[in-house]
């Protein structure tokens, strides 16, 4: 049996996670939408062995701009330019389902893929945000909605990835053969929200599929993670919530026929490390002394649904429903948050300022890896989403720091594993379900034959 | 007053235009989908100065992928690629206004215009083809409607690229404010087809508005043309015919209130390349000789919506109208073409094989050139879509061998002009409409003040 290991994701954003890291004199906000700093971001990941850099997207301008650097870059467009100068990290990509056709998102991720040499990792979302429908003309669609077009998107692109088979490409110069035209398919799509003909006209991704990952923690999120998703980001505060979240979305892969190890769980965490205990609290500190409360404010208010000013800032958060819609699990988590602690607005928006809900852990490496140790051996994760609060610079002491002392008690590779992003999560191969084989294995044709 | 500079594009296609590159001994088709192949095409590109590369696009698998090597990469995602390994070429993609949706647009060739410093372009195409609807789950659009929402598209996506004023980002630190929000603006964009609120989420590009290409040669193509576009490229077979485009198409600049300057254009030639003549037509036969007539046929069948057999081939094209729709100007440019030179469907096949309709010339590089400055200083281009028929062959012999021979008639470059597309076009840099001066510069805004 082989050791279980740890998946490290770089999760990269502007010059930091934390709301005020443009303020801190180690980060260059002017380097926000310089490719040099991502591609230097990339290639520390690299260096540090990780699995994976993700990039998050919303599909607008979300936040106060005043108070914070936001406009940044489109996911996709970059992880071009970072596949360009890395050779084994993966690369994950954030794309709303609910303000896209399959088609486009089918081939750019397939494009990824063969531009990466099998590197392209999609994080479906469903965008919640009231924002983002008005920039496309429509109606904010209902959660469950925008669950079941997901649903029939993540078919019509699998479909699409199927459309060609691996072995569809001969070549033959002398014959004149380029493709065996019997193995590129039509998928005559033709369900309940979308009628998509196919084939894909890009050939067959490395990775067969790029890998699915997914972030939501509702109900529909769960299920939809379940049947779908090959790794989870999630914001888990404490232990005990981030065991209870682990148990249960990994029993739910049972009913889609999938195994444990065929979904990869991965919390959030944001490291702010120092070389003592001191020095880490020092660089908290100076991070929250840089907060702006009108920006905590406002993002509070979003959150919440409850327009929050200055005059609550030193009272407790106000009563919330969490109930709403289902589909609020952030802001269920931030009221928990509140309550549990008993904080003030003030309070709250300090523990929010570092990762927007994530966990926030400050300390020695060696204290880092014990949080990660203790989390990753309890059963409520199998690797973290590592939100540097500044970058590049905590992401270089995580990866120069962390790293070594996770690789040194056996936890963390030294290499990696293989070539694509699935070889590295140690996830399968999809087979095209148009290849005879996967035609064969299914039980319908069994029957028949 | 400068002298007047030829701008030349390296028109990209996957091995090479020809449509049997892919089984000639100089090229490698299983490059199709490898990112250094066109990384490699890109930097040749660069070392002969070019003003940009291009890469056409359709949103369906055109053509017979039995007998040509088809089904590679999207465009947008492999630009980026490109853009880390080049400091100076334009960089252009084509994305259609029919299936896509505006903020998207923008928002990706914004991203592009960061990531390359200011090389991105737009090849802005309408798609005409019944298998791209069939992809998208709609009937096809009219010829009209495409254009009609083109247009309105067009308004919506430089309104976005306008959002952020160029100073809307201060940066102050030390007072915590990223940005005057006073000069971030919802576009509040309500048309006939779109509904779009708007700021964009990326900050404004660095060429403002990148660069806009356009193709089409139809009646509306051309209105299109001369209202957005500023580069246009073109299929033309004869001087007259291109000096016929050329006249009409920069009289129409004036009713939209541009000079003769601001719009290039510059129509598609293949050069079949030799250090003699005769290697140049050895080469030439060479690619005539691996033409399967089937791959041709079928091409040459949805063109003139004729169905064309083998038994078609040793006599003249059937009769075919063109006049259908006003569209299919590549249509009308092969019929007048067969009809001229009375061909066989065969000889018309093997005319088309090299460059698809657009014009194709075989000689040594002296030869070459003077086909280019004839057209060059009889009105009939700004500057040339160069097609080589085989890659990276074809590009390399022209960066070596054409270009210095254009250097040395005073014709072309020997440094890049400036660091920008717009720049190397020589085309100004656009304002944002809502800066004050912008605003002040309207009619309405004078007679209001």
């Amino acid at each position: 049996m082989t050791t279980r290991r740890l998946h490290l994701n770089a999760f990269l954003m502007g010059v930091g996670h934390h709301e005020a890291a443009w303020r801190h004199p180690r980060t260059e906000p002017a380097r926000l939408n310089d490719v040099r700093h991502y591609q230097q971001l990339a290639r520390v990941a690299e260096r540090g062995r990780l699995d994976s850099v993700f990039l998050a997207d919303g599909l607008a301008l979300h936040g106060d701009v005043r108070h914070n650097a936001l406009g940044g870059l489109e996911p996709l467009t970059l992880l071009s330019a970072l596949a360009a100068v890395t050779d084994h990290i993966g690369l994950i990509a954030t794309v709303s389902t609910t303000y896209n056709e399959p088609f486009h998102v089918a081939r750019k991720f397939a494009s990824l893929d063969h531009i990466s040499g099998g590197r392209a990792g999609w994080n479906i979302v469903t965008s919640a945000g009231e924002a983002e429908a008005r920039n496309f003309g429509i109606e904010r669609p209902a959660h469950a909605d925008r669950y079941a077009r997901a649903d029939e998107f993540l078919d019509v692109v699998t479909k699409l990835w199927d459309s060609w088979q691996d072995d569809a490409i001969v070549r033959d110069r002398d014959g004149g053969v380029y493709a065996d035209t019997t193995r590129i398919h039509p998928i005559e799509h033709a369900g309940e929200r979308f009628a998509v003909r196919g084939p894909l006209n890009t050939s067959r991704p490395p990775q067969g599929h790029p890998l699915l990952v997914q972030a939501g923690s509702s109900e529909a999120g769960k299920e939809f993670a379940a049947r779908h998703a090959e790794a989870v980001f999630t914001a888990q505060q404490t232990l005990a919530e981030g065991r209870e979240f682990y148990t249960d979305l990994k029993s739910r892969l049972a009913r889609y026929g999938r195994s444990h190890d065929e979904l990869l769980i991965l919390p959030g965490i944001s490291p702010i490390i120092g070389s003592t205990e001191a020095e880490a609290h020092r660089l908290e500190r100076e991070l929250q002394d840089l907060i702006t409360p009108a920006y905590g404010l406002a993002q509070l208010s979003v959150l919440t649904g409850i327009e929050l000013t200055h005059d609550a800032l030193d009272r407790p958060l106000p009563d919330v429903s969490v109930e709403t819609e289902g589909a609020q699990s952030r802001r269920k988590l931030v009221v928990d948050l509140a309550r549990r602690e008993n904080l003030t607005v003030r309070e709250l928006l300090g523990r929010l300022a570092g990762g927007r809900g994530h966990r926030v852990v400050a300390g020695t490496p060696e204290q880092i890896a014990d949080q990660i140790e203790e989390w990753f051996t309890a059963g409520a994760a199998d690797g973290f989403n590592i939100m540097p609060p500044i970058l590049p610079g905590g992401l270089e002491d995580f990866v120069d720091h962390v790293v070594p002392e996770l690789q040194l008690r056996g936890l963390f590779r030294t290499e990696y594993e293989g070539r694509t992003l699935r070889e590295n999560y140690g996830l399968p191969r999809p087979a095209s379900r148009y290849a005879p084989s996967a035609v064969a294995a299914r039980p319908e044709a069994v029957v028949a034959s």
